[in-house]
């Protein structure tokens, strides 16, 4: 029986350093989405030595070199694809332009590790796939509901460990809050350079799904959207929903929203819950709502031995971004393969693409 | 704002006894199912008078007694059907024998109140329908769930009341514990006395979604049905989920299995999660995980005024069941309409037949 505590999942299976200073150099390059700062903040805490940030907005560039001081300000992207020192490129572009940084920077002979979505058409994955084939490197993803969240990492493990028997179905439900119009950029309420909410937030489910139950492949039972109440931004889809069926016969369900009323005390109640023969778990990521404190973390696990409430902050670590470094070295496939992050990707991108849209149903 | 405690709530919305003792005459007929005892509690609670009791197994005759002591013991349905005091007649059959017994007391001038699922064929649906039409009679179901569950009751009521804005989307889950194979009876286990499982269970599931989001109608986005883990008994399904599409655009997704683990303190977690466009409630029905207490009926409530956890029992009290006896004096509808008990039941019977089967996928 798991330690009230998780003691026995604690750290060291990898997180911290994984290697010296100076052995791992990459750079950041395009920062549209704020998830660069926990990519790079995560790779350095994994060991790896950030040397250059570029982006054509001097204002992010500043406000990114304040949150990482000592890093060298490039003069364009090509001084950052030209560095031989530079082995990854980490990059947060708007998520239509992810695939061509990717292409660029693998074609440069170095591995790329981008924000989720990782691209938003099955032409840009087809070329992605080609570009790894004939270049030999990495375009891995930060779904970072996964990799960088502790309850979530912890999972993982415990199903490994056979704590839940059998995964039979994951279901997840991922919110977010909107806040105002002005706190988006354009690019965000447009369908194409979005991707569009199942694209977008949905390839976090999808890749959560993959992961926790094993499952290489898998068809879309079921995709819907819908604009509900944003009348002014009509590409955008507030709501969004996709079921899974996996190929060895599980099962998924996902929903995800920009719904997270204003008195939530946090961006979004997401939650996962897996279902497996001998016992299932249930991730509250950021929130357990109406707590006393307002801090998330929370992993439930029930199954013969009882009912256990672990609170898994500070309890694994991240040891994806280790395994990452790790593989760019080694050239294997810790932290995540190639195919997998494809593959979640392409699913979001195929559940996007045939989703009904439910906007004119609701009145809308 | 709600109260903390749901004051504005507490009960006086019509729990309690309706009418004088006496007035409202009722019978118990087929004891199959559990569900009887909570059927019969409740009408006597709101102010019904049961008279008579039947089954063709003198053993679940006493236990009734034994229940419900003062009840007299029809020595045939008929007896109970030929009674002229009897205004209704409560029933908890085998499943694909609960529309014939409806159709007998309908037959007899008295209103049918049966346990879920009312029906498991379309053409039983079909006579019902048309027997209500007939006679005039009402054919009502224990959704129990919803009908019989206080934190559920209280959901509907700040739904009504706006507290959520409007309702895009209902999920449900509603795992529940096997037990040992001698504890269930053979019905249980085969397809055509029970229904399946989206037939069976899944409609307490349906019927809530059709209640809370206000649809009539709706179409069936996915269904898929599995035997996972129980090879002794292939016509038993151990999993299942479906996705429902409302007329006007709202959405449906529920999971039911029979995979409560043994350590779980209850028979099952049974949630409920409803999004609005200004808030959204979750339910935990019979237990809130890991908590000190293992007791249910829980409603969280969040929305622009923050976030609360109301502990419902004892607030709303089973307006249902007062309701429907009101209904049968009067002729009216205000605990369910017939089209909406008969509604839920036609999409749970139309899920289990169109329903993908996993098993299989799964390797079994």
């Amino acid at each position: 029986m798991l330690e009230k505590n998780g003691q026995e999942y604690l750290r060291g299976k990898r997180a911290g350093p994984v290697i010296s200073p100076g052995e791992f150099v990459f750079s950041a390059a395009h920062l549209d989405h704020g998830h660069i700062y926990g990519m790079t903040r995560a790779l350095i805490e994994a060991g790896g030595t950030l040397k250059s940030v570029w982006d054509p907005d001097p204002k992010r560039r500043a406000d990114f070199l304040r949150a990482f001081p000592g890093t060298a300000e490039a003069r364009c992207e090509e001084e950052i694809l030209d560095d031989p020192e530079v082995r990854l490129v980490a990059g947060a572009a708007v998520t239509n332009e992810r695939c061509a940084l990717g292409l660029r920077v693998m074609a440069a002979g170095k591995d790329y590790f981008t924000d989720k979505a990782p691209m938003t058409t099955l032409s840009q994955l087809d070329a992605a796939r080609e570009a790894v084939r004939r270049t030999g490197r990495k375009y891995m993803v930060y779904y970072s509901e996964r990799l960088h969240v502790e309850c979530a990492v912890l999972a993982g493990m415990l199903i490994e460990d056979g704590l839940i028997g059998r995964v039979l179905s994951v279901s997840g439900f991922g919110p977010h809050r909107i806040g105002g119009r002005e706190g988006r950029p354009a690019w965000f309420w447009r369908r194409e350079p979005s991707g569009g909410i199942l694209c977008d937030i949905g390839s976090h489910q999808i890749e959560q799904y993959l992961s926790y139950a094993g499952e290489e492949d898998a068809g879309i039972a079921l995709a819907r959207i819908a604009n509900y109440a944003h009348p002014d931004t009509p590409e955008f889809d507030d709501f969004g929903d996709c079921a899974l069926t996996g190929k060895n016969g599980t099962t998924n369900y996902f929903r995800v929203d920009w719904f997270t009323p204003d008195g939530l005390r946090t961006w979004g109640d997401g939650r996962t819950l897996i279902l497996g023969t001998k016992g299932y778990i249930e991730m509250r990521k950021f929130i357990d709502v109406a707590a006393d404190r307002a801090e998330g973390n929370h992993l439930f696990l029930v199954n013969g031995d009882g009912e256990q409430k672990i609170r898994a902050a500070g309890v694994t670590g991240f040891p994806f971004f280790g395994d990452l470094i790790l593989d760019c070295f080694e050239r294997t496939e810790r932290a995540m393969t190639q195919e997998h992050a494809f593959k979640a990707a392409e699913l979001s991108i195929r559940a996007q693409s045939m989703a009904a849209d439910l906007t004119p149903m609701a009145g809308r």
